[in-house]
């Protein structure tokens, strides 16, 4: 189904309201979410508000907290969420990593209390907003293997980054570390199709083409092996240990059992970077280089059957385009989600 | 054959001093080189000695010459290597990092003008032995395609990370962000094996699993397609476009074509991050708490037929204390390559 971005924000905006989220957090909110669904990021955006909202009345969330920066120096900081909406706290840490920068070159802000922010990419775009290279990762609750390891053991720890470029669109990219997402195994479940070898082990932590169980039984594998093990770890690092956010298995998952009273309170950890790229070079001559760099990409023998060759992120920003002029096209799962929270609410769904 | 790691270093110490490469700078080339090759990492380590010191007859690197600070803020540095011993300027700019770091919590220090720096593991261990997170990387000449392209469009651009722990020994990754190491296709290669699909695509940008001409036609793939892709280009902005270094194509190899007297002079570029620890919380809290995430990953169920999971890193330091403890066992081409380094400058290889 159609809806216009700014009918799908309005009611976001209420439906957070119905659960006591302030108006400047709810629109806030509102407008990331959006904004990921306008780059045809579905699964991170407004699909997530229903179950994230379940969140506020069993107390994991609570909807009168704001974040509070813990401590700080010259290029970094540590904001404690105290469970206030996370997409206001990531917003904030983003926001105090660019001021950092400002001054001293790179800024570094982590969280802790925190909970699902959308896509790392919205907040590593607010950096390249700015001028500047943003990157973004949080932890999260384990799915995925490591290897000799036969069960979840990692989250699948994301990591994002932007770049701005002269287009006013950045080159973004925004990637679980595991092989692939989880959707697309229960996609191949689903249709009792097979899936490749690589993305996923049995309850014996052995490869299996065979989507079987999933995710009852099984786990999800690294991309590229140990080489995305050791990057989850870093994400689990830098996210978990260094903030004193909940770790590994003791992190609660934002879904499931999120409304009994006795639910352990969200404990996420995030961290954003920003790098300050006119305080090293004049931003002209980084912005020249970077249409040197694309160009070149652009530009590079194409493999058969390929028609042209994309820059991360440059999908994404003609989904954004479109969705502007033409209203967001909303998959099944999205609409399903969202009138399930109109229904929660009581609040009427805009359109179909 | 067996050699001592102090035999190693005088050996490659006298042979750098042949090519006029001033003593100091020699002596700490040699630490690191032979510090690479304790860990295991043998393609990176002494190996290439032989064809690094070949860029100095023909001016490509300079034995004279010194890195120098162009430009620096509070939290990062620009440094020129003025393509000077690549291994000294890798090693300044990580030490300066490691400074920035302890003044304000994280360090940015990227270079230009330099070349192949050994494995980016090493420096990124400097930082893990200042108790901070180490990071670091490179951009290379193109070896490797990007989906839609068919031939070589971006280097293998590495990146390193470390982090320190309560036992003295880091947790530590260094990965190309191609799927594999070329060294893989090519022993494939010259044993006539077929490779998995995933690893190489042929000239029209085709995976196949026939190393055929590969390296004069095909390209590698990047590690997990486009998420491999996005980290390699991440690695390419921040060492090459924000640096002034030579980008993509324009890098030259710093193996092949290096003795003509109209060979370019080298241009890598490299990134060096350090966050201070201490800074953002005690330290004991920080090594307590890796300890807890060491011992989950350690004691995670394992696959069927896994014995043991290890820690990035692990591996490569159980290797370091044997080698300490009962010299280098140097695998065939690097005897061979050393032994020729011998022959080149006249001077005795120790033993073999």
């Amino acid at each position: 189904m159609k809806i216009l971005v700014s009918d799908l924000e309005t009611f976001c905006v209420e439906a957070m309201r119905h659960y006591g989220i302030r108006d400047e957090d709810a629109r806030l909110t509102a407008q990331i979410m959006v904004k990921i669904d306008t780059w045809g990021i579905y699964t991170h955006g407004t699909r997530q508000l229903r179950a994230l909202l379940k969140n506020f009345p069993g107390g994991r969330l609570d909807a009168q907290a704001s974040p509070e920066v813990l401590n700080q120096g010259l290029a970094w900081a540590l904001i404690d969420g105290h469970h206030a909406m996370p997409f206001v706290t990531a917003h904030q840490a983003m926001t105090l990593a660019i001021e950092k920068a400002k001054n001293t070159g790179i800024g570094y802000v982590s969280v802790l209390h925190s909970s699902h922010f959308g896509a790392a990419g919205y907040y590593a775009n607010m950096a390249a907003s700015e001028n500047m290279i943003g990157i973004a990762m949080c932890n999260a609750d384990p799915q995925m293997t490591i290897p000799g390891a036969s069960g979840k053991v990692l989250g699948t720890n994301p990591i994002a980054y932007a770049i701005p470029t002269s287009e006013n669109k950045s080159v973004f990219l925004d990637i679980a570390t595991s092989a692939v997402a989880a959707s697309k195994i229960l996609r191949a479940k689903a249709l009792g199709q097979s899936i490749p070898e690589g993305w996923l082990v049995d309850k014996d932590g052995v490869a299996t083409t065979d989507p079987g169980n999933f995710p009852s039984e099984g786990a999800m594998m690294p991309m590229a092996a140990h080489k995305g093990y050791g990057l989850a770890l870093l994400v689990e690092v830098l996210c978990g240990v260094m903030t004193g956010a909940a770790m590994t298995k003791d992190q609660p998952s934002w879904v499931l059992d999120v409304a009994g009273e006795n639910a352990p309170k969200a404990n996420q950890g995030q961290m954003f970077m920003a790098i300050n790229i006119g305080a090293m070079m004049p931003f002209e001559n980084f912005e020249q280089r970077m249409g040197t760099l694309i160009t070149y990409i652009h530009d590079a023998p194409k493999a058969k059957n390929a028609d042209c060759i994309f820059l991360p992120g440059e999908m994404e920003w003609d989904k954004h385009d479109a969705a502007l002029q033409d209203g967001l096209t909303l998959p099944p799962d999205v609409v399903e989600s969202l009138k399930g929270l109109a229904q929660d609410t009581g609040i009427t769904f805009p359109a179909g």
